[in-house]
């Protein structure tokens, strides 16, 4: 079955610029959004609004998911009106979500009962990579469910790695989460303690990126630390529950990740102190209002 | 005074690559180590060997140390025939290693007082960067003593960022190894989880090289850790005694560093498991031990 | 309603004893056990077994859980057959188990939508408590279930303290949880690192109970560990699912607690180890197998 | 040689009281502090006050010190006018102090090539106890060193407990304080985890109180937190500094810590924030700061 209809259900930073991108690249789009007002505004690129998530499996081709949390996802497919209750057989379901491994699977079953092909299929990239179609997606699903889902990846990514069957998309996610956390944790780590000792926290990160361990990362964030610019590519809520995610899957595959815990932790102190909705690189923030030095100052 | 006789003390993986090239650029070397063996080592070189610091620092018109820790370099800059019985005006004092900032300080305190410069100049790229003369070199010190350290710099490294007064080269280089130590970590914990999860750990690193978070580090250390690789560039018991010196330095400043602080905890594991000798990515296969599974088994 | 006839669903180490205690004190018993066997074991005490928990509700005049964790406790009560489809005004659900606050008082609105009370009562005192029915019984609910539950709790334990409003229990019996963990880690890591350390460990525990922050529990466990008695008072793995509900129920109120996430890190790695059936006192035996020296040799 | 010259060096809240004690009981006392203020508020007591350590170790049987930390002990004993240069055979040394046991072995080594017995004996009961004289010791020495030490022992404490050879005490001190400070920690989270929740943390406090992990220490530290009295028995500086010495000893026995390695970074955070001179007690309104409730309230 061609795919020319596509459903997108969930229009936050990431969604509502990615179904936007559908759009421009021709597909028919039939958009939901749990708050009305974020679907109307894309009305007017021609994009129509369903009025439930039932009514999004029911006329198209395939639906995309990309909402914040388990308990989202599982409402919109399971709930009342919710997708599998007019999902049918030859349709293809693409999860962009950021969830729990045993969810994918969850949906792969259900969804598979009725024969509809199934792919997880996270992203990274940020808002930024969401805006130019520029996404890196990672994906689970059987080759030819990916075979099928590829102009969709095409018209939001420029890379898509196949990581092998259903979940492996958001295994992969998870771990990368945890490794983004940790980088920018000990970074800036180091641009709070090179500071607070009287060395211009640049030459911190000159000497990084100078080095082996470089990465475009750090000079992304580096900037924005320096010039305080904490507008929200990445929300601290989002990524710890990203990390509760990460340990959660780590503890029922019996792996110790005290990297992962210990980032976990900082998360939740960094929403304990009313940041959550903040960018992640205001993490540090809460560690700069202990101590009463500002990185740069 | 212009530098044509250079002293190296502390002759280990770095030290002893850093020596040779010295000779090779030109300079007259004189060595010393604990170990006399490793200086012998050298002498086929054209390299003369020292019986102790203080003649070191007789003979020589600069002098370098790159040794493994605080006692060390403390025991060989102010203990019986250190450095410091002969040192005299005039001469410049390189302290390659990675030692306390309260080390360099005393050291700036006490060759100061003789009237020797005294540079703080901890270097990064492990024993390759040493061999192939390509180490990224962090200084601390005056104006005046860097531009007389130069040509020794360009003997043994390809770039020298100048980081502040002494000790800011050791302030950036202990926050530095605490970021390779959280990155590595994360890293491993990544490439254990997706294996474990049944996911080919090759796609976590192609899924990470592909992003904003990409560094050339997560290239090297996931080709030895896929092939199992732990021949030792960079020990877990060194590691631990710089995020021993880190977490002490931001205690110090009043920093909290939970990142720093969960590695040093990592590697002290790994120490009691008896790795303290093995390459820091070997801390993984602490992990490997308790959970009974392999990276990439 | 005078309750005279009490079902009891979850017969593991606590439960079976609860339910033979409810016997002894004279109240007809009904149980339930998704082993069926664990429940025909009671049948001799005079206790009647029931196929479903659906005939527990439909045939009792209140009914107790006690099962292992939040999934257990959702299907007993919302599944096929489940606590909801039978329960009926005037009844009494006394919630023995510790699960997370949000299921208890998903709990308290469904149940109480058809007209029964509910209460959280988890406890503490391990199997030894539940035998003797000297149980301490935290309790959360309305004062007028309290008063109806006492008979019960009289049968089970010898003292109910009441938190407050339903889930107050389960909130306090979570808080302890994470303080038993950490009062046994730190003893454990006392024992582990005196005896490394060529310290009579008995010395330590002499110490301990000399001052003021003795506790009976370190007798119980000091004397466990030096005898090497790991027989299973309290698992790790429910200590571990009890430090992930702490964690999570901490999240959500955002407070910060960095005792409670070490040692649920702690906790997974003694799982990665494939001890999560032990006692909690075998957590300690995961570092003695990394660092190859035990308590007392 | 009968003792009846008794020298005392360090007179904070815990040495002021105890060399009192010592005059009480019949000792001719002398006395040496850093800050000569605080020795001449005993003068009235008929202490005699020595101008040097040296002093006081010419002119007394036996001399004891009780000081904050490593440098402070080690200048005392090796510095220009210490203890050692005028120390002769036959006296008695008992360290009061919590040092490292490194530094109570270095003690040993130098006093007792000098023939005067050396023991440590770290104390735990916080001012009260030294107030009133009953403290608890715990010795590290020989047996003959012990017998020589029991009058004095017996004037400032209730109980000694020998623990083995030379820093045997100290090594069991280090893993005490680890225990407290993970007690207190976890208690804190308990209290301030319910209190947000809406529960009465007196509730916690009674519950904890009724099972088998009591401790006279959580009505101590229950009533100062409700009252948020916070009145420096112990504080947040040395609790720190005794951390740091049980994780670096720990890390030299090759022992993973987890539960200490967390504390001491909690304790770090609450140097951070400023709080390092209050009593271990506040630490928990770090916390309560970033989450802005307070226990209780």
């Amino acid at each position: 079955m061609s795919i020319r209809h596509v459903g997108f259900l969930g229009l936050g930073l990431m969604g509502s610029r990615m179904a936007a991108n559908l759009k421009k690249k021709g597909f028919e789009v039939t958009v939901w959004n749990r708050t009305r007002a974020r679907a109307e505004a894309l009305a007017s690129h021609g994009i129509r609004v369903a009025a439930t998530p039932a009514e999004v499996a029911a006329t198209t081709d395939a639906f995309c998911t990309c909402v914040a949390d388990v308990p989202a996802l599982d409402e919109l497919a399971f709930g009342k009106d919710g997708l599998l209750s007019t999902a049918k057989a030859g349709q293809l379901f693409i999860d962009f979500s950021t969830v729990s491994v045993a969810l994918v699977q969850k949906l792969g079953a259900a969804f598979g009962a009725k024969g509809v092909d199934v792919v997880d299929a996270p992203v990274t990239g940020s808002k930024n990579g969401a805006e130019k179609g520029t996404l890196v997606i990672m994906t689970g699903g059987s080759e030819g469910a990916m075979a099928r889902a590829q102009p969709i990846f095409q018209a939001v990514g420029e890379k898509v790695i196949h990581c092998g069957a259903l979940g492996a998309g958001t295994q992969v996610k998870l771990a990368g989460n945890g490794l983004i956390a940790s980088m920018l944790q000990a970074f800036s780590e180091g641009l709070l303690l090179t500071s607070k000792a009287g060395v211009d926290p640049r030459k911190f990160i000159e000497v990084v990126q100078a080095s082996g361990f470089r990465s475009p990362y750090f000079d992304f964030k580096g900037k924005a630390l320096l010039e305080r610019d904490f507008s929200t590519h990445f929300s601290i809520d989002l990524m710890h529950k990203d990390l509760s995610l990460l340990v959660e899957n780590a503890a029922q595959h019996r792996i110790p990740t005290p990297a992962a815990a210990a980032m976990k932790e900082t998360y939740a102190l960094a929403r304990a102190a009313g940041k959550g909705d903040q960018d992640i690189g205001a993490v540090v923030t809460v560690h700069e209002d202990v101590c009463h030095h500002r990185i740069g100052k």
